[in-house]
């Protein structure tokens, strides 16, 4: 059974039968591509790892969602490689001179691993990370007591499951850019995540902004644009 | 066109025709019936206060959910009579002597009819009541400022839209039992209300309940219940 | 890949690494913190428990949702821990004496392990209980023969799953406090509780309130707060 | 702009220009096609109303969902007709002698649109029909008030809004077949009807099936349809 | 950590320590209850059918929802019971003469243990079964040529996934009480058997009712009830 | 309050303020713009109308979802204009030659307003179109008797309400393309056409595609590009 | 336990037991019937394809959604079946000669198996096809690199997961019909597909229709319906 | 009825009866408050605009959502107010000079009240703005045509209806951060802006954030505070 031949390869495309890499990325939005570790093998990963550090050598390259096998491959494989079991990223080479900082803040434990790759992202793309976790709104000491690091920072990451109430509360305290992350983390009516991304788009706080349920790539990749095009402290001060 | 003849009155039941008011309740559950007033014309509501009270003299009669010509009818014709506007709410007789103490806490300025509607009922009901408005979870110096007040009551009930916040924080403060209110106020994605119902349901404060959407009768009969029965400030220090 | 330094330990909070326990919340609620168990290795569960307990003594501490791994770990490892494989719950140390009833009734035998979660949790929160199982409402003469226990009780906590008529009927019957639990149990077009759910927030009975899907530890808690604080038989005669 | 041609009519169709009358129905399931009011002007009713008892001349027809004004034109233009204003209906010519009992049961009072136009469907459709109102599961007693009428009918037509729990309660109590119609009566998360028709499909009670919200006039053809076939007493004790 | 005493035994109840038993049911709705067979250990399956048959000897019992392992046990421990690994039912006990007749419809091959569910009901409940299969809507002259077979019916049980259009055309076709049933097969946005019920709730043929979905056993025990007290043809014909 | 300046016109982008035209799409895609007329003003739509005539003067120019006011600016300042109440569309300019057939078939007189849409736009599209109305499920004699016209089209446009059971019937008669349109004719838990739309969206008939509700006008130039491109009948049959 | 006789074989249906074939959908359709292979044993597939081919040895068979099981059987029992490990699907029998081009786009990798389910599936029913394949929207320099092969279809079929957003671009850069096909590759808020869905049903595309998520069999069906009664280049050309 | 006493005025609140003004938030977030004109009478938000202009001299005060005769009345009232009727806003004092520059591109015309919502709002919180409206994905060139511009900002607030596509087409052409705001502009299944608002959450283009549904005021915010912290371009390229 024939298909039509194909045309022959497309500039600014890399060819790997299971995927076809958009080489053309980093010049054209100033970010390269990262590797998606869901639904993909060990050593497909592994190779794409390669794959894009050979392109771009003078970057890093990320890789998210790691199956527990795909890391441990990564790591055998790889050895420059660093793998961060919690947040299940791998980052092949070394993260540019930090620009800006973030502040990754999350409200339970659960909430751990999106607030790792929102961190680890915000680094491989460029800005400074201050993590910040466990700091749940019933316990409001906590965040009355991180205050001045929230304020300092140039964009806020706020992760939250459940009722998803930390990002209002943390954007009542300080005005800086803040992306709210809502986790799946929760039970019964909490519907996979659909609670905490209903509160947070209903934030009374203004100048919250949202992302897709666990997405802590998305919210690292954001936040670190914003600050790493924060001017300096000199420079805002002028 | 017959239907089969009707067998005769119930006992127990006053049928005025458009409603068959339950007479019985009273013994049953301690509290009379109550005029709810959406879908009903001012002539029905007056007519259901003056036969609920002519038949429980001793107790004070509530209407709820008034329309503004039937808040005007019940002023004109029952001048005994209390006409709330911002609750829309109506009560013929006096409400017995108070017993314990419902705080009742809003987050917002649109939050206020339903926190009216609370308040009325629990002191309608039985209970004392403190109504302390506009603790928004975005300027958490209001809500701090009103930990005491919080702390005193014997029963809480928070009212909040948009994010449904509130009952988290407050209920990370005290523990006093708390009854959460979610309002339709919101917009877009609040869907009127269902994103506070759920944030509420899935408060990470332990011992949170919750009513339905825009229910501050609902939520005041609860209350008035939890406080009347609550031991006097002596007895629990014994 | 280095983070900001962690400006160190914050006061109130004891860190165990995959958790930070808030050791201030018996202080600022009057009641410890719980160990949930879901999503936690049974050697977590088991150090939580120790940790918890050393922490205030005097206190029991209770985990819920424990796995079955979990619940023999901790017979192993904990003897004076009391386990309870229906409501997968744990318990060390001895509860306070009871103080108020909380009647906890249940509607079908599915609905067993979350009537049991709550009626632990109200426990050792320091209420007395008592559990009434398997009164669904097509046999109402279960219901009615049931009805002085109900009347008795200083608040009640209803879980029934399916058509989650049960809090109805009951509210209709009697005048105390009434927690509302929908549970996950049912088929088809019950989506998990969702049809339980809404049938409980729409009750006809007024003073119904509700707490999340299967979340028996969440009315328990709430119930137990309302039960403390109700005054004696002898006070409220008085 | 010109379509293809129209190639005639078609046998068993009666054009009116603004709808097609399915003449042949009556043969094909003994049961004339009805006049749906909601959409059509008053004058089309009353013309449908008209050519359909010509076509029938021994067959009363009904028309439902009824607005005011055409409640006015059917009894100023057809003398003959019996208007229901509560039910909304109108009828023209006689029903035929009632074969079997129908018993149409309602919750509160705001469900009595949705009983009359099951009451009037099941009698026109030729059933005897028992119409029972405000027998809310929160009143107990009502409903064991009317046991016997209940036991008696040929097929139940139960109709509740809000929680939807008498379906679950009556069939608890009797054998007979039993069609529960949910009613869009209800505030908040009832979604207009849609909390107790999940509540009616979940219910406990075997033997229940449901129609669509407020679908008085379904319930009403099906239980008309069940109570004619019934042997009546006499056979049946055979 | 002990409980109130259990009051003692209920009359009408008979405990089983994981289930009590309605010995009552059958008097007051002439139907004996039902073992559900999902969530119950084959163990416990054989113990129930056991006691069930033996309080009502003259009775069959039927247990539904058996997994394959409890099928297997059943047929090992109660030799004398009928085993239908299609609707995965087991009955004990001779089903009464057949009163009436009851025929499945069924859409698609994937329909068939829902439908086998509802005729094994059917019959057990008392009424004749006329069983007929994979009529879908997408052949139409399938359904044509069973018309008189469904014209002589007096109740019909139609299960259909997907779309469920087929009660509508068979709605359409003969005048007989209809009950649809909905099932679980069909793929993406059917959401597990939404699609399927949604469109029958609204269907265009009047007359027909809905069970939730996958319910085979409620539509059978329904469509019983009608077709038990339907008058024999010669009545009919008087 | 300056913004910056706007950097001047776009090439294939006529200006009008309220709306840029796309003069380029008639080249891109062989179709022209189209007026759709929700939220316009009569005089916008009848500027508008003029000035895609202007640009395109060998073209037909659709406007839809007209209003009565709109309908009756149209008709006083474009007598070319040829207007359909039915449809709510207006049409300025002589269609093409037709070029193919497009069968437009919908199940119930509620339905006519979606259909004309389709009709009128497959007409403006370029293709012959065949009006068949009032063939619902319900009356299967009625899509019998068309079953011819079906077969000669070259594309069919299915349109149903309620259940939305009629494209499943059709596609299971005739092996044409099939369009269907779901419509937000229905009650209760029809969801304004969400029933129709699932239920089409899961159709057993293979080949069966689906548009917006009450997307009439998609339906009909998707329908008019497969038309317009079949061989006329004696190519196919060479 | 015996149901009523059945009545014997209806023609036009093949029975093999587990399913009935309708052999006559050829002559009716102009297609074949398909092995849908999802639910069924490998043992089933394998003797659905022999009957079917040998009823039909001058088409090709083609089954669906095969399990690797299911593959395996095929490649070992039916040597001359052509089996697609990506598609998930077999072939049995040469394809007609291709008749029009299906244009087959998708968006990412993770849409491939949906793809090659459509192209094979066009293939199969008669239509030549081109396949694109990882031409997302956040690459447009992709997508206009392949605007000559999509302009030269008779008819498209775009495949996207995620926002579903490939439509709209692609139906903005040419006119040909489009066939739309959401996946349910996607993560938090996408709902297994809901969200391409929606976003596809609302495109502001005019011409673009939709089947259900994962549908790559039911595009592929119409796609070359569409396909091969398009003219051929010469006779559009006259 | 009396309440408990209030307690007196609180520090940083200026109570005006019908609403409290936290005239603190100007210190802890740098933004003073705004005046939300929802469900607000003209006199109070004339009144609400002084008091706020007049707290904070050098601070404009925007109001947002304001109906006709709101804007009418601040046109009559405040003179030196500026009234915007296409985004319903008024703004009363001086805007900061602008520093950097927000982006606020819109797809369709409809869509152009957020967007001018989103403009003034960022204008009024210190940023400059580049206004783009009518770039719709059916129509790339657009897009493409004001790549640079795109390129340029410091953020962008990319506002769109329907299928809410435009935000991934930008979002993969330029790195800038990106702010989408769905609108409730669309029909039928597009659920009052549900589509756009998941399909904006599902964008595979990382670095996309989203706000509630029509809420341009909050995606203005946020993307001024980016913007203001944005380096000048002199800095950036040092």
């Amino acid at each position: 059974m024939t298909h039509l031949p194909d045309p022959g390869p497309q500039p600014g495309v890399h060819d790997l039968g299971y995927a076809r890499l958009d080489t053309d990325r980093l010049e054209r939005t100033g970010d390269a591509e990262v590797v998606y570790g869901a639904g993909k093998t060990p050593a497909q990963i592994v190779e794409l790892l390669r794959t894009l550090h050979a392109t771009h050598p003078g970057h890093p390259v990320l890789a998210t969602r790691l199956s527990t096998s795909a890391q441990e491959l990564v790591v055998a494989e790889l050895p420059a490689a660093v793998v961060d079991p919690v947040g299940r990223t791998a980052v092949l080479g070394e993260p540019p001179s930090a620009s800006g900082t973030v502040a990754v803040v999350s409200a339970g434990t659960s909430d751990a691993p999106v607030a790792a790759e929102a961190a680890t992202t915000a680094r491989v793309f460029g800005a400074g990370v201050d993590l910040i976790t466990d700091v749940g709104v019933a316990g409001l000491h906590r965040v009355m007591g991180v205050r001045e690091r929230l304020a300092a920072a140039d964009c806020l990451v706020v992760v939250a499951g459940m009722e998803g109430a930390l990002p209002s509360v943390v954007g009542g305290l300080v005005g800086v850019p803040l992306v709210a992350v809502p986790t799946s983390v929760g039970y019964g009516a909490s519907f996979g995540g659909v609670a905490a991304l209903l509160a947070m788009l209903n934030s009374c706080a203004p100048g919250v902004t949202v992302v897709n349920i666990d997405n802590g790539f998305g919210a690292g990749v954001f936040a670190a644009r914003v600050a790493r095009r924060a001017a300096p402290a000199e420079v805002k001060e002028r």
